[in-house]
């Protein structure tokens, strides 16, 4: 009889955390839960997350530097302490500023692309 | 024939959210998606979030400042930039340090009494 699936730690650093480069300069850790998952991007000076979709809702937070965010054809420079949310299947991208930038990003469901 | 619901707005600031004190010394700004919902937690010294538990899945991480949580009756200081993972239905607490303390926590589904 298999043993039962490990509980998931409730505690984890960016350490722990799976890393990805999703694009030239962007580079993430993510943590996921069952139906969560939490991404910490870290930007480059001058990186682009070209224009993707996804059925994963998402939101998130700037917390340092400033980038120029594009969801669904508006566009607007992003400031730390801003949030953006984006509904399932909506074409975003992001265009990050001189300096390096990190941000939060949340989807649901997990994105098993991202684990 | 009623008008289609409006878009949610893309981008907020904390200013746009909703605010709720929901222990003594404890505020949350909150912006809810379709499943998934933001808050923003700001904890004044040694306030406390007394044990409580919900079917909403949560995860977050620490910004600012330094707490103790616990979660399942497993307790650990937390730091700027740790994540913390807790399963629906798991009672948690968090007791906050001498500082002021700032975090993000993520929910799913969104929580009604947050909106």
């Amino acid at each position: 009889m298999p043993n039962p699936a490990p509980l998931p730690p409730y505690y984890l650093q960016q350490a722990d955390c799976s890393r990805h480069t999703i694009f030239p300069g962007v580079d993430i850790f993510t943590a996921a839960g069952e139906n969560l998952m939490i991404s910490i991007v870290e930007l480059q000076p001058n990186s682009v997350v070209e224009p993707h979709s996804h059925p994963h809702e998402q939101m998130g937070i700037l917390l340092e530097g400033e980038f120029t965010f594009t969801i669904g054809g508006h566009t607007k420079k992003i400031t730390p302490g801003e949030i953006w949310r984006i509904p399932s299947n909506v074409v975003h991208s992001v265009v990050n500023g001189p300096k390096f930038s990190k941000a939060i990003d949340v989807f649901c469901p997990v994105r098993e692309d991202y684990r």
